[in-house]
């Protein structure tokens, strides 16, 4: 019997997201990769911009238009925050439309405009299969907002604990970022020669936009508001987000209590993983692969448990989900065409 | 009028924390260098060691002994943590010692016992002038145990608000940290191949070494207990530290008050300075200086100070503050021979 | 119908090459793997060693043993020079041995003397298909000799003109490598401090062991004895080699001549491209693919062909060409299992 | 006694030349700094784009002028290539100019047309005192060309065998770089996310606009015409270039008669260095330095002779050139305000 094979369209080729999307269609058994579109590369080989997809190599990126992405049973959406709305508004409601911009993450209008400015786009059924009841509101969906790569590393970090009631609704994450997460944008804090040997924080105070959707997905997961403190650390390496997540825990709550509510929430996950006692997860080992890995400490001084999330931001953080939403959406097997193992060392 | 030379020895020469102290003295206008001394590597040409110390290349690296030690004015100990102890014993009470290990730093035995094992050393005059009171400890004193990195960078970054009572006593550190903090130690989870493209996290859950050194100096300045959850970050980078550090602001505490207690506290301080506001601190600006660059913000939602300091681990995270206390035991000014500006980018 | 599956061992699975072959081996869709062995670290969970290899986490490594490599087809030897020689002994003479190591690459055994010393192990089939006459070799054979990775740059980045006579027979070949090609020996300067921020040629005035193997190939290409100057540089990255080869061209030779003879090489090959004129190969588009990528100039005024390769030195420098060799062995189509997509950036 | 002053502007004190030339300056005892002028940033303070010049933080960046630039005893011009002649046109004849651009290193009008385009500037004195009869061409002067960067280390890798006629006059040179070479342009591929991980080539096949300089030094060292296959190799790092320089030994030349030539020639130099057999230079081990460390090989299978330079781009690459020929147009002691220690690890 031969497997239905899906024709898939991804706008935004040109960027980071994009190609990874595309790095991980090429190995997706039931794909057909469609229309590539670009803004201002439009009519560039895909060479250009993704010299590593090597047989996509002489692709030509075509303009986004509802005409160049029409006949696609699939979409994806890597475009800059705020273009996928409209883009979206234009293709059939039979078509599956993976937005991997923050478009449709938040549900409170307020956050949107506090952390976005201008009108809510609306909220999509939510990219993370792992948070509780996450992969129900997945299955079978015609749109997806995939979430954002610091979100992941902290949402799956500390829900298990808050929505156990073990640790208080009051968390502080710092997340150590590789570079490739700012995506191809010409800034010179950006530049090589400023990033290597360098380590910088950026968004500090509440205001990188983020830290509305951790609060959303820790809220729902606490069942109570969450308040984060989230710093993003920019640290010299293209790939990876390791993610400090602390909170106080509940007094007469034991570390044992915690392992056990991690491996009730991960133990069948099969991207998700809380490593053996005594083993740290690094970026490195999670190097394009769609796994985030987890350790945990309870500081019994400082009476807080520290959680330490590893991901690839690309991966897991972007495309890996993104495509992992798109077997959801289409009812095929979750784990279909995503690898688990990283590029290491 | 010549100005008075001192004779100064260097033990530990081999490695990364003496030759930060060498490279620092060949700029040193009243420093003469005299015995080089290594453990191991005794024997051997410097240049094998350090090659970019040029012009001590052809320096014969001697035993670590009181004979070798002997007739110098100051003795520069960069020894694996245990080792000052005994060395130190055997210098006359006339020497100035300069002891960039641990064995001096913690005033609470049971401290030690906890974090180090074994009998306590005992405590030396703390090398941290820009702490309050600070300076007044070190000026004319024969002993100085000189800070860990890590602490400078997290003691400097919250003692001000601690000291005003600014913030509650309960604080959080998360620090991206280059490698060269972790020494010449040959482990697999220090070589090229596993830390370039990676970030992990080490020593979580309050088990660093350097966390009670941390509460040692935030309870001085706060005059109250504080508790310090504590995690490093190691980074693909040789040197510098960026550390996240944040408490809770008490009630009613605006954000002028917190930026007015730093700029007391450091406006005259020639290494440490707090930026302009929107300018924040990256660890590349201060490469080779004896500099901290501190920002902080006020996160409204989740109720916190988050300050972000940056600092070289090797100069002001350890051979520069070693100058810096050589000048203020000699009674020298204290900027003498330290440059404050980076080699960047 | 069924596709039969190989049972496939790995000796030196703790190894950077090990590891990278396993990674491609989960990959392979007509391979079990069976046992994994080590030496030093007999008895580790492999996680220990490759944390990056999710799906074998638990796997115990064994020792390597005549014992625990019986009952394969096929068994990988990822050994340190000069053991491969000893264990492919004792297997017997129909299992599939495919050697990662430098002990069989070599038909002189003057050469062997010379650069590795002691009595030659004799030579394999090697293990380089798009070198002229390469791939017949290799079909459904029992040994492979798998090339090294500074040798598999040079070689096909100068074979097609030296076979087609239109450079003279004396190479220059300067390499610049990431540092995972020196495996995870616990050396001084394969330390992440001694290596970021800095380059450093060794192995310089040809004593570098992969020397006489490129002599070895450039030599049956061109059918005249060749000379090869030849220096690696060692450079901040963990994986990849791009190698800059140059040779003076004969007289009257134009560069569409050139540029026909490597489309005519390399026209049909799946793993190696003459990338189109204007677009020049880097290392990171080729990480952790079974991709070698070339791009050539002619320097009117100097009269040399430039040459520039680029590859993963794990990949199609050691783990990926080995999987492709086993294909080759096997049967099997040459493509299986390996992905020629780079993670990038 | 006090010494003499002098007052000192720097054009193009926002890049990265400007930055380096600033660095040096505030360690030298006997100038004054002045005007820092720019192009598109006048009006910026200067922590906006060097924030490691801490103590030169609030000056405000002038437009480059005349009336900027009037009443200084020396400008240092950091100005993209062809806008040096303009600016050096309107300062007078007694003011000490020195150009980090290319403008006015090329003697040959064809030279430059070709590399470079439009009318030659004419050239000045050529900043590299370590030629042959180089030094006594700069005391003095009232206009430097400071050469390049890649020239730098080639040219003194092989002037003193050509010099002495023990090489062919047909040279080979490939240099690893660190970016800031490239300046801070914001170009896609000097993006961290493209650099780090990844090494690439460009200006291949002699048309790097460095080429023309390397010829003219080593065509008048050698007294007849050399030829210089040059490829330039950027990798992961921010400063350095390491470059590998080869030629054909003339026969019966021996190595200890190369070694000779080499010592005469920079036995007496103050910034460069033969190393002692057996060490190879690194860049690492003059970052921020004004060195240039070299170590030579004989490959006589090759019949090569193959030297390796060390040189930090930024400092003895443009910067510290800069102010060494500052020193000697003024009269002072060479070395006068120059580290010769790297900044290492």
């Amino acid at each position: 019997m031969t497997e239905k094979t899906y024709r898939v369209a991804v706008a935004g080729a040109s960027g980071y997201a994009g190609g990874e999307i595309l790095r991980l269609l090429l190995a997706h058994p039931q794909v057909e990769i469609g229309a590539l579109t670009a803004n201002a590369s439009a009519g560039d080989r895909l060479a250009v911009h993704q010299p590593h997809l090597w047989p996509l190599a002489d692709r030509i990126l075509e303009p986004t238009t509802a005409e160049t992405l029409a006949g696609h049973d699939v979409v994806f959406l890597a475009l800059p925050h705020g273009h996928s709305h409209q883009v979206a508004a234009e293709l059939g409601p039979d078509v599956v439309v993976i937005d991997c911009g923050a478009d449709h993450r938040l549900t409170d209008p307020a956050a949107w405009a506090k952390f976005y400015g201008g009108d809510h786009p609306g909220s999509w059924p939510y990219g993370m299969p792992e948070l509780p009841g996450g992969r129900a509101r997945l299955e079978g969906v015609k749109r997806v907002a995939v979430p954002g790569c610091y979100p992941t590393a902290a949402s799956l970090a500390l829900a298990p604990a808050l929505a156990a009631g073990l640790v208080e609704a009051d968390v502080v994450v710092v997340a150590a970022s590789g570079t490739s997460g700012a995506g191809k944008s010409l800034k010179t804090n950006l530049l090589a020669s400023e990033v290597i040997g360098s380590a910088s924080a950026y968004g500090v105070g509440g205001v990188h936009r983020h830290t509305p959707e951790m609060i959303q997905n820790l809220t729902a997961a606490a069942g109570t508001p969450v308040s984060v403190s989230f710093t993003p650390v920019l640290v010299p390496m293209s790939r990876g987000i390791l993610s400090t997540c602390s909170a106080v825990i509940k007094p007469g709550v034991t570390e044992s209590e915690i392992r056990q509510a991690y491996e009730t929430a991960y133990g069948a996950e099969p991207f998700v993983h809380l490593l053996p006692e005594g083993q740290w997860p690094t970026t490195g080992a999670v190097t394009g692969a769609n796994t985030l890995l987890l350790q945990l400490a309870v500081d019994t001084d400082a009476h807080r448990l520290v959680v330490v999330a590893a991901v690839d931001n690309l991966t897991k953080g972007t495309g890996g989900a993104a495509v992992q939403c798109l077997n959801l959406a289409l009812g095929l097997p979750e784990t279909t065409g995503l690898s688990t193992v990283g590029v290491a060392p």
